[in-house]
C-alpha cells in the first residue's frame, strides 16, 4: 500500500481541524442578498472570509498546521513565504501560540498585508515577485533558523484546515434551508479549492465544483484539461495579488481532479465589478482575489438562473485606492 | 395602576421578538481585531448589523411590528415615514409578509437607499426634508388608504425588535469570554439605543451604557441633562442622514433616562474616520450614521484602555462616493 500526502485529505482530518480551530478561527456568516437574488434569478449564498481573522481564510490552514509542532519546533519558529494572506495567517497563530515567525513577502504586496503582518509581531522579508524565488528563500531562512516551513497550500494540515470552510458552508446551507447546486472557489495553489471540495463534497455529493481564476492566471482550468499540471506565462498580470501562483499544487492536484466539474477565468474588470456589488448588497469589503467566484457568477459566467449556489468571498486585505478603483468601474 | 406604551418595552416582549424573528433575521456577528484591540488597548466588540437583511437594524423593528398585523389590515398595507433604513426594512418586511407598503422618503436621501426600498416592492412618496413634516405627509397617507403606520421608532414592538440586538450581543459577549464593562450606542430617535439598553441590562446589570450621536444632533445628550425632550436646531447638518430626527421619542425617552450613564457627540471627520477604520480592520462597510459609536471609541471620547466595550454598527446604506470620501479622510 502506497500512501500520498494528497489521501491524507479527508472528512476526518477536516473534522478534526474543525476541532481545534473552535473557538480561535471566526465562524464567519454565509450571507445573501434579497434583491441581488432576484436580479440573478438564483440564490446565491456568499461565505465571508473576510470577516475571519486576519481578514481572510487563510488562518484556518495556518494555526491548523501550527498548533501540532512540538515544543522544540515552537521555540525554534516558523518561517512562511506569501503574498499576504498566508503571512498574516501564519504571523497570527504564531501571535496566539508564542512562537517566532518569519515571512518571506512580495515587495509590491499590498502595504496594507505587509503592515498588519508586522503588526502581529513577525519579521518581514521581501523578495521581487517576479525574479526572485520565494520558496528558495524560504528554504534558505528555513535552513539557517532551523525553524519549520509553513507552506502556503501545499500541506495536508493546511489544506484540512481551509476545508473546515466546508463543513461550515454545508452546515449554514442546511440551516437556510438551501441545497447546493453548485459551489464556485477561487484558487491559487488549491489549498482553499481542494480542502473546501473535499469537505463539501462529503456532506453534499451531489453538489458540482467549479474553481475559479484570474485571466492569464488560469493554471488550475488548463491543467485540469490537460490532466498535468501546467504554468502560467511569468509575463501575465492580475489585480488578483493573492491569486498569482505559478501552476497547481503537488498535493492540491490530484484532490482537484477528483471533485472539480470545471473552471472559469475572470477579467481585472469583472473582479473590480463583483467588489463593487459585495460593497453595495452585502456590506461586506472584498479583495480582488478574494472576489473571483464572485465575479464568475456575476458576470453571468457561470449561469445561476433557477440554481442555489454558494461562493466564497475568501479576503478582504485591500488597500483603498484598489477598493476606490473597483467602486467607480461601471 | 397607570400603563404607558414605555412600560411595553420589557425583556419578555424583546425574547417574544427574538422568537417571531428567528429565520427571519441575520444573527448578526458580533466582530473583533486582535490589531485593533491592540491600537487600543482595550478590547472592542463590535456588532455588525450592516450585515442584517436591507444592510441595517432597522428589518428588526419593522417585522416585528408588521408580522402582528391581521388579514384585514395587511390587506390595506402599511405607510412609514423613513430617511432611508427603516423605509426597506418596512419595504423588506412588506415584501415577506405579502402587504402593499407606501414610504414617505426625504428628496436627498442617499440614492442606493431610495433605489433599494423600491426594489423591495414598496411605493416610495419623497419630501423636502427641511420644509416638509414627514409624519403630517405620513398621517395623510394613513387616512386616505386605511393604512397602518409602523412608526420609525416610537412604537413598542418596533423597539423591542430592535432590542434583540442586546439579547444577541449579550449571548455573543458571553461566548467571546467578554464581561462587557460597557456598550455604546447611536440614537436618533431612540428605538435602537432603548431596546438593546433594556435587553442588556436585563442580562448584564452592570454594563454601563453610553448615547452617541453626531454633532449638532445630540438631542438625547442634551435632554438626559435637562430632564426633558430638547430639540435640535433646524440649521444643524451632519452627514449622518440616519441620524437627523429632531428630539427623542415620547415612549424612548423615559426609557433612556432609566438606562444610559452618559452621552458622546461625535463630528464628521470622526465619523468618516471610524467608517475607514471599519473597512481596513473589521472588512465591514458602515454608513456614516451607523459608525458613531466606534467613532467615540475610536476619537477616544470614551476611553477604552483596560476595558471590554461593546458598540454597535447599526447600517451599511452608503453610497460610493460618500464611502471614497470617509476612506480618503486622513
Amino acid at each position: 500500500m502506497s500512501s500520498s500526502p494528497s489521501s491524507e485529505v479527508t472528512l476526518a482530518a477536516i473534522e478534526d481541524a474543525a476541532t481545534r480551530l473552535r473557538g480561535m478561527a471566526v465562524l464567519t456568516p454565509l450571507l445573501e442578498s434579497p434583491p441581488l437574488n432576484k436580479r440573478l434569478g438564483g440564490r446565491l449564498l456568499v461565505k465571508a472570509e473576510p470577516l475571519q481573522r486576519t481578514g481572510s481564510f487563510k488562518f484556518r490552514g495556518a494555526y491548523n498546521r501550527m498548533c501540532r509542532l512540538d515544543a522544540e519546533q515552537k521555540k525554534r519558529g516558523v518561517v512562511a513565504y506569501s503574498s499576504g494572506n498566508h503571512a498574516q495567517g501564519v504571523a497570527a497563530a504564531a501571535q496566539i501560540l508564542g512562537m517566532p515567525a518569519v515571512i518571506v513577502m512580495p515587495a509590491d504586496a499590498p502595504a496594507i498585508k505587509i503592515a498588519n503582518t508586522r503588526a502581529y509581531g513577525a519579521e518581514v522579508v521581501t523578495y521581487d515577485r517576479y525574479s526572485e524565488s520565494r520558496e528558495e528563500i524560504g528554504r534558505n531562512i528555513q535552513n539557517q533558523r532551523g525553524a519549520v516551513l509553513v507552506p502556503p497550500f501545499d500541506d495536508p494540515c493546511v489544506i484540512t484546515g481551509q476545508g473546515t470552510i466546508g463543513l461550515e458552508i454545508a452546515a449554514q446551507a442546511g440551516a437556510a434551508g438551501a441545497k447546493l447546486d453548485a459551489f464556485l472557489c477561487g484558487a491559487s495553489g488549491g489549498g482553499l479549492l481542494t480542502g473546501t471540495a473535499m469537505a463539501l463534497h462529503a456532506k453534499s455529493p451531489d453538489t458540482k465544483i467549479y474553481v475559479v481564476e484570474p485571466q492569464g492566471f488560469d493554471d488550475f482550468g488548463r491543467s485540469l484539461k490537460s490532466g498535468r499540471r501546467e504554468s502560467n506565462d511569468a509575463k501575465a498580470r492580475s489585480i488578483c495579488d493573492s491569486l498569482l501562483s505559478p501552476s497547481p499544487g503537488e498535493i492540491t492536484f490530484p484532490i482537484a481532479k477528483q471533485h472539480v466539474a470545471g473552471s472559469f477565468a475572470v477579467s481585472d474588470d469583472e473582479v473590480r465589478r463583483a467588489m463593487a456589488v459585495a460593497f453595495a448588497e452585502l456590506k461586506l469589503v472584498v479583495e480582488p482575489g478574494g472576489a473571483v467566484s464572485l465575479a464568475a457568477v456575476l458576470a453571468g459566467k457561470f449561469d445561476i438562473k433557477g440554481k442555489t449556489v454558494a461562493v466564497v468571498c475568501s479576503g478582504g486585505n485591500v488597500d483603498p485606492e484598489t477598493f476606490i478603483a473597483a467602486l467607480r468601474t461601471a
